[in-house]
């Protein structure tokens, strides 16, 4: 999708928003899961449990993508859903976070 | 396998050991569940968590077999494995209980 060029410095911070986001999101999936768990009162319940980690993992598989190509694309929907803040991309240039915010106000309108 | 045949008694017998297998089974692995869930720190133990939720589906689906040509097989899996008991199938016909007994038999040789 894009051909941004990537210096050394933007992709180590790109990694560790990268990385931040995922571990929000897992963490979130485990606070979920353990709700979900303590109200298990029968197998029908036990097997939706299953399912919901089903769905989350398939989710994450494919959002949580790290191909330079992609990751502009990848930020703006972690932003979108919470997992990421303009403030773990400090450092980024700004034609990059400029097209972040054109994705935002496109998803927005 | 078999070509027992079944009386209505005996089907209703066998349909409620059967269930009380299925619900013990089930409550064994929402206990574990709820044991390994607790120690998640991090994604990897996340998704491992699925695995486990994964192969104890797979494994459950493939035993819990309510074809009456299978359930002499399937009652003995039960009982060697401590989901079911033999006081449960009180009431079938005493060749079947031989069946399971023998089965019981090859399998602890």
């Amino acid at each position: 999708m894009d051909d941004f060029k990537w210096s050394k410095t933007e992709k180590k911070i790109s990694r560790s928003a990268f990385d931040k986001a995922y571990e929000r999101e897992c963490a979130d999936i485990v606070k979920n899961l353990n709700a979900k768990v303590k109200k298990i009162k029968n197998p029908k319940e036990l097997w939706r449990v299953h399912d919901f980690l089903t769905d989350k993992r398939e989710d994450i598989d494919e959002k949580y993508d790290y191909r330079y190509s992609k990751l502009i694309l990848v930020f703006a929907r972690l932003i979108k859903d919470g997992w990421l803040d303009y403030k773990d991309l400090q450092g980024l240039a700004e034609n990059k976070i400029d097209r972040i915010e054109s994705l935002m106000t496109i998803w927005n309108e």
